[in-house]
């Protein structure tokens, strides 16, 4: 059944790969062949272009400079680099939450009907953990002393932004305090990254890594405040099932792909694609088929069970099919060359924020106090568009996934208060103690061409859940995992190990699913990655214990944006062992390499591991559970200490 | 006299240049050799990495990659590449505003008792400007109103930033304001520019330059700030008479070198190293002489006559005389090669601030509170110094020319009323209306080592004063005037033409001096750029103008820093024609090299001026200032339009 070709495992991209080089459409994957060899300078973070005089290049082998013409070693090149990258991904998930911070305003303003506190039990929620009082007052109230609170987590505060520090147990906030890891500001902490790495002022690598970590906090506040916000107008997922990859698409109806990240625009839409749908048949469809890409299609998944086409490098295989109408983007990791592959297939692309135009894409301003006008617009193009395609052959791949997706923290809570309705995280945690749940892997990030597609997620997902790891997972790792199968519950026999399988059974059972949970628990998009700190800080609060003692690590095992390197820093502030499996540029800087792979866990407790072959990757993170389950005094099962 | 030699203009310079090759001490000059030939995909900004697909390149002939593998092309990679100098280049400046709008907290709560209210009228024309109440109220209230404004221009606002609107004539902000060219939160627009920058966000380059323009606003915010903040804090600079160039060190004295950018830590450094004399008699010096490098010297030199030893490029070649004892630094420019040069001549770098540390320096963190006994501490490890250096010969070169600095807005001003005391602007806009000024050019930013230090600000200097251009400048391409003689009023005859030669000796005569003024203004550090906008603003306002129509353009002829190519941005959105002496790495974009030299001026009524040789860029600054003149209906002198 498995179609195999170079760039991707899955075999829905490697037909629609297959299409596109007949029909000679350029792709992601022809223009990686283009650039290669790549930049071994930029490859290895050796390169600067934070000044004028530059570019300056330093030789990893010492052959030629050695120092940039200010004098700037090899280690302060690689740790400005990382720095900034660190802000730039900062700045996308926080700017992300900040727009459902105005949205949520506007919503209790009344300017925004189309917007309303849909989930009052985390409304209260969020509240308590924020120290917002709740007693006599109204949502609206309480909603609004929110919004604000989250506003004011962004510019300068004398003390640290809300949603970094009391998201963490009371030991891990402390013990970052004492180490200056947490960010006073999440602009605040982005704009200090810029002025230090300016020409001529941070040159000590260390002090630049501390800021980085400082300022990849500051993602975590995003991420965990767009999870928070997006929960409270958009409702906290439940577990739903649905289906994944590009056989999604359906040729007789009108297929509008939602893109990108933010579901203030992508909720509206769904919501208006169901009024429309007369609309859509009138014009000879089935009706409106939304469809979700990237991480818009995550959240839009969770909340109302919207299948996803597909993921992060595979974006423009959605459009070879000929089969989508319109892809309406938000923002972020939306590769521009998708208006190109669109002219060729026919589909319209329309961009809706400031932030992110693209020429060539039909732009509709997408404002919050006309979400249901500007939808409709939107939706109008894709059956208009439906209508040019209608009669035109298309080619949609037979290949899709049953998924059960929507494991937000109270989901799964939820699920484990039927085994303990007393204490629902004490099964859990008997069962990481009786060694049937080994320990727990986050998996996130994104793509990276350099990688096959899926494959180091696919590899380390296989050996880490038949060694009875627990799998949870986000953004197009999730995504990943979902286009193979990895989400259906059906596949747990196959994929789970015995200790794992009772565990999927149990709750499954006690549930009343009639079957097991799917082999690995999809938290959501790539701000939910705030959904395992809730998760893991949850856990090592009952436990009493910091949160570097839990056997959970973390794999971004095809990580690509600057959002990932952010996410993968923030993961070893809070103390994982953080997989990154494709090549950081930092390893022209062997002090910074050091640091953050060893001499860091000193401070945090975390480390990144990077390591490029998933087999050996996976032995590693097996490694890092088991050397904290036996720090825990739990036994490590089988004795298979990699 | 003149020693030529390769690397600069500077005999000084020159003399050290050829000590350190002798003495094989390692220069920015032999990086910059050993850099050679520098990546020409940096170069021509066609380079990218902002994600871990990359690098990518694209090629600038059409024969290699012709997009990113997401699929940018050459136009948004470029723009892209702008917009993150430009939000470095605001940190900088901003970080810098922010450290001083904090210390008058501090100040005025009473906790840095080193500092306070220097400058009444200053404060309360700030006030009166910002809006804020005066009338029975004491000056720490209003202080206080005007640091809490400044602070609050940082975070995300609903209307523009204070500092990056108010400042400016109502026409200009109006128009701007309808381009949303103005900035609603300093590090909202840094973060704002971090977002979009990111893989798979803005690319249009036409948004990604208008915000980037935006963004560059509020580097203006932050200089302007600065200004403000350091005049209310430590006076606002009137003419003083002192020295330029290395021949100010003395060998039998403790020689301290101020450098870096904040007036902060050097302020409380030069006012404790005259409480410090007699120590440093104790010790067997003459004294303790202070001298500046880079803008805190710019800083130290305006308010208290402290001679300028070298500034930007050539600041390893003060230690290279082996007399500087300590050279301290705050932030900003300061190469971290001056650690290796301290090594080998025996001088000490003392690190001050949280964000500038350079492995190798000897860290004394300085704090507000503690001001004067960290400044203690910081000349007793120079006076130590000088006892070690106590009969080893140093090499002072025998260079150094008169320096009137110091002109602020305030001081120009002072001296005009002096002709005309109802209306002091009057006489110069009499004598621009006349021709005897035929218009005014600001130098601003660095010297870049691609070009021989300062032959592009001599070059271009000599030819617009011999054309009755009046001369301002600021930071390093002031240093770059005043080390050769361009700020010795004796030097009036040599280097201005007779119209600008009357005027310079109207207004010494009228204020008593026994001569003109000196050649070019100095109107201070690169943060006192905003010194020139508030000048231009009073002109423009009293004309009745918009910025745009006046006769005035702006020069960063050896632009390097990223501030530097923030300032150009706002230079540009002022409606300034701008001249750049370098290559920016934007030339690997068509668009965006047409809209930065062409199409901007439809919306701002500035634009770019990329020109590296001196006297084509000379007569296309004169071209410009002419055309401007002609529409404003004045004469264009002797027909000589370039």
């Amino acid at each position: 059944m498995v179609t195999k070709c170079q760039v991707s495992l899955d075999p829905a991209v490697c037909e629609m790969y297959e299409k596109a080089r007949r029909l000679g459409v350029e792709t992601a994957w022809d223009r990686y062949q283009a650039m290669l060899p790549q930049c071994g300078f930029g490859e290895t973070g050796l390169c600067c272009r934070h000044c004028l005089q530059g570019p300056c290049r330093i030789d990893p082998f010492g052959n030629g400079p050695k120092r940039g013409i200010c004098g700037v070693d090899a280690d302060v090149m690689v740790a400005r680099g990382l720095d900034r990258a660190i802000a730039a991904g900062s700045s996308g998930h926080s700017g992300h939450a900040r727009h459902l911070a105005h949205t949520l305003k506007k919503a209790i303003a009344g300017v925004a009907p189309d917007y309303r506190i849909k989930d009052r039990a985390k409304l209260h929620a969020v509240a308590k953990r924020m120290g917002i009082p709740t007693e006599n007052r109204s949502d609206e109230e309480i909603a609004l002393d929110i919004a604000n609170a989250a506003l004011a987590d962004f510019g300068e505060r004398e003390t640290p932004s809300l949603w970094a520090s009391r998201v963490l147990p009371e030991v891990r906030q402390k013990r970052l305090a004492e180490q200056h890891l947490l960010p006073h500001g999440i602009d605040y902490e982005i704009a200090d990254i810029m002025h230090r790495t300016h020409y001529g002022a941070d040159a000590d690598p260390v002090n630049l890594l501390t800021a980085g970590l400082r300022c990849a906090m500051g993602d975590l506040a995003g991420c965990y405040m767009g999870t928070d916000l997006s929960d409270i107008l958009f409702g906290t997922p439940r577990p739903v099932a649905t289906e994944a990859n590009l056989g999604v698409l359906k040729a007789d109806a009108v297929n509008v792909a939602v893109h990108g990240h933010n579901p203030v625009l992508s909720e509206v839409i769904v919501a208006m694609a169901r009024e429309m749908e007369q609309e859509a048949r009138a014009a000879g469809a089935t009706g409106i088929n939304v469809v979700g890409i990237c991480c818009t299609g995550n959240e839009v998944m969770m909340r109302h069970g919207i299948p996803a086409a597909t993921h992060s490098v595979s974006q423009e295989m959605a459009l070879i099919t000929g089969a989508v109408d319109v892809v309406v983007v938000d923002y972020q990791c939306i590769m521009p060359s998708i208006v190109n592959v669109a002219e060729c297939m026919g589909t319209t692309v329309v961009t809706t924020q400031e932030i992110t135009k693209i020429p060539g894409a039909v732009h509709v301003p997408f404002r919050e106090e006309t979400a249901t006008e500007d939808a409709r617009k939107i939706l109008r193009l894709a059956i208009e568009n439906f209508t040019r395609r209608q009669g035109r052959p298309v080619d949609i791949p037979n290949h899709k996934y049953p998924v059960v997706a929507g494991f937000s923290v109270e989901a799964i809570v939820r699920a484990l208060s039927k085994l303990n309705p007393e204490d629902p995280l004490q099964p859990l945690i008997d069962q990481i103690a009786a060694g049937n749940i080994r320990g727990v892997c986050l998996f996130a990030g994104c793509n990276n061409i350099k990688v096959p597609q899926d494959q180091n997620f696919i590899a380390i997902a296989r050996r880490l859940l038949k060694e009875n790891v627990l799998v949870v997972s986000t953004g197009c790792g999730a995504g990943a995992l979902m286009r193979h199968g990895f989400m259906d519950p059906a596949k747990v026999d196959e994929f789970c190990g015995d200790g794992l399988k009772s565990v999927l059974y149990a709750i499954g059972e006690a549930n009343g699913l009639g079957g097991p949970l799917p082999p690995t628990l999809h938290l959501g998009s790539c701000v939910d990655n705030s959904r395992a700190v809730a998760l893991a800080a949850a856990v090592a609060e009952k436990l009493g214990v910091d949160m570097d003692k839990l056997p959970v690590v973390a794999s971004a095992a095809e990580a690509m944006a600057e959002k990932a390197v952010a996410i993968g820093a923030w993961a070893v502030t809070l103390g994982l062992p953080t997989h990154v499996g494709v090549t950081m540029p930092v390893t022209g800087g062997p002090l910074v390499t050091k640091v953050l792979t060893e001499k860091v866990r000193e401070i945090t407790g975390g480390y990144f591991i990077v390591e490029t072959d998933p087999e050996a990757a996976a032995k590693k993170l097996l490694a890092a559970i088991d050397e904290r389950r036996a720090a825990l005094g739990l036994s490590v099962p089988g004795g298979v200490r990699a």
